[in-house]
């Protein structure tokens, strides 16, 4: 394998303590809504996302933290193959994929802990589409309360779609990205449709004042429904307004009341929100490293947090048992999660280098936050090389 | 008195709770950055500045938090004559004066605590100028540690002025808004100088990108400095980048190590800060209710939260002492500071209804947020209906 076009050595030196440098900052080093998601900027950029843009917050609460005891395990000289195909370990591993918080809990313990690029236990980072398995999962509590029909078609919770291209997907189809969309994520193409999308989620540059609600409506239709996934990140927003109507709630006090007042949070979380006040749920979360384990814990533990059940059992059942084909093999896509089927474990995953991955045979959670240069190049060989390293990671904790 | 052009029945009825209603909001109630605030619009706007522009954290860190012990008084029905010149209560202008929270700390205890327009103890609000009164705390800590030179020139700070109105003015005179600058501060002129700074701010519409260092240097001198009183909100920035030059330190760093750390607060601070990440010191600082009060406690204690010294005693006597000309009678302005001579109080005072007021002689801080329609209404008019209270406020407790 020769060296990748993002693997440039200049990129990956710089640090988050490498920007925002002076007062007013140096011009290189400036971050700002047209350069925060991207490499090399990004390495502050998604630890820093409420002094770019605006944000709702998302209140732990008074409830107890829930303790996190650490039984400190070697994990970094795990043996695994580099990206350049030579022996290395997981330390290689950690340095090399743009590594900003990585965790490990293994039987409710942390067995390793470890923060790059300037971040801390305190610090915040950009979940990217982690955040979707947040909505799918607030989807799968309205389903159990009966509030929400996954077999309606979206236009009967938001009849502002009638016209487009969601008004006749039902809101399975939503969940599970299968919706006949005319829409490109190419995020190479400066023109795809998901450039669009992300202005009027107010988290990049937005001149011309788009809103999600606004521009949601505007897509067209493409195909059939429901006959092949497509993953379009707007299809989560989609799915928030369908809550928001089904619940006659708030989207940022969904997620406080129902998810993270309840999972034991050390601190709140915030989500990136629009001009209308709209949360962007495709993409907007922001929390610190630990917070996002205690979320995998309640997961993995059939969405129970001690005695409390937070999200049905019956839903993390379902995303857990399906396979779902996505084109990518042994994987599947349900309810806003990706799962592997052959290791029957699932996870939340973003662009960059976010995941949460909840193996319940292992009784294992691990979290990574990273903040990779390129987005289309960390689909292509980051995706390859974490998925190795988690293989990895298996392996060793079935050895404990 | 007759009944005054911003007394308007409609928008005094407007409540917080009537803004941001519905998924997308419904057009005449939506908040944003044009008039966020602005009457009746702040009257959401000022409890959510988050969700509206881009903020730094400014954390209250590890200590302990400063109880406040409750001591109830009967202060509503203390006599009072209202805004129309009839008998009346505190309850009445508490009613009539666009109240969003109100405090009384006598003693170091709560005697009275109120919320009004869907405001609660856990709500933010904007402290619009009150932030500068913060700004002129952290010029004195850094005037006795040495770091800052009173009688430097600003150019000495901040070569980047060189040209402009600031460079040759003192640090003590910016600290006491006596600059010779071409400035205006009519909040009813859209062309007023105030507004290209507050776009600058980030905290308004700001379709050209401006930051505050910026613009800073571009504004021009007029008349002598040192000459006369001239409140311009644009001069604690300058001060603000004056502070981070003479400490080399981050100006949210510094607020938060130096006081909101050190104050026992409850909850977390935060400031708007601009494209270049710089905090707005001149009106961007938000927080609660109870935390102003334990910023004021502090300042009352002679600096001191406890036996912990925050801000230097010579600091805060200098201010109480002060007599220095503004053109309103018996009111001096001193490092950023409102002097009442007669009465030997200070206060940090916002618009549209900010304040924190300190009477050492009577043991008393008061703590008003409110969102007055229309700032320049408030100017004229609020002010002398909130003296008026004060003062029946400040005699009342004399007698208990």
């Amino acid at each position: 394998m020769t060296a990748l076009s993002f693997y440039v050595p200049v990129a990956f030196a710089a640090d988050a303590k490498d920007f925002m440098v002076g007062a007013p900052p140096a011009v290189e080093t400036r971050v700002d809504k047209s350069n925060w998601a991207y490499g090399p900027h990004n390495r502050w950029g998604l630890q820093h996302v409420r002094e770019i843009t605006s944000t709702q917050g998302i209140s732990k609460g008074d409830g107890e933290i829930r303790a996190l005891p650490e039984k400190l395990q070697d994990i970094a000289s795990i043996s695994l193959e580099t990206l350049d195909g030579k022996p290395g370990t997981i330390s290689d591993w950690l340095d090399s994929s743009y590594t900003d918080g990585f965790l490990i809990l293994h039987k409710g313990n942390i067995i390793t802990e470890t923060y790059m690029n300037s971040m801390t236990d305190d610090s915040y980072h950009n979940f990217f589409s982690m955040s979707k398995s947040f909505t799918g999962s607030l989807a799968g509590l309205l389903i159990e309360s009966g509030d929400l029909d996954t077999t309606a078609k979206v236009a009967q919770y938001v009849p502002e779609m009638v016209g487009g291209a969601y008004a006749e997907a039902t809101v399975r189809q939503l969940m599970d990205m299968t919706v006949g969309i005319a829409y490109s994520e190419d995020y190479d193409d400066p023109e795809a449709d998901v450039f669009a999308y992300a202005a009027s989620s107010n988290a990049n540059p937005n001149p011309k004042g788009l809103t999600l609600y606004g521009v949601l409506p505007t897509f067209k239709k493409a195909g059939q429904h429901g006959e092949k996934f497509h993953y379009v990140t707007a299809n989560t927003d989609a799915l928030g307004w369908v809550l928001q109507r089904a619940s006659g709630r708030d989207l940022a006090e969904l997620l406080t009341t129902e998810i993270w007042s309840k999972i034991g949070a050390e601190q709140d979380a915030y989500v990136i929100s629009d001009l209308d006040g709209t949360p962007w749920l495709g993409g907007g979360l922001n929390a610190t490293l630990r917070d996002a384990g205690r979320f995998g814990l309640m997961m993995l533990h059939d969405g129970k947090n001690g005695n409390d059940q937070v999200i049905p059992s019956t839903f993390v059942d379902d995303v857990q048992a399906s396979a779902i084909e996505t084109g990518y093999p042994g994987v599947s896509y349900r309810s806003q999660w990706w799962v592997d089927v052959k290791n029957e474990n699932y996870s939340a995953v973003g662009v960059a280098g976010q995941r949460i991955l909840i193996a319940p045979e292992q009784d294992l959670v691990v979290v990574k936050f990273s903040s990779w240069p390129a987005l289309s190049g960390y689909h292509a060989e980051g995706r390859a090389y974490d998925a190795r390293a988690l293989q990895a990671i298996i392996d060793h904790v079935e050895t404990l």
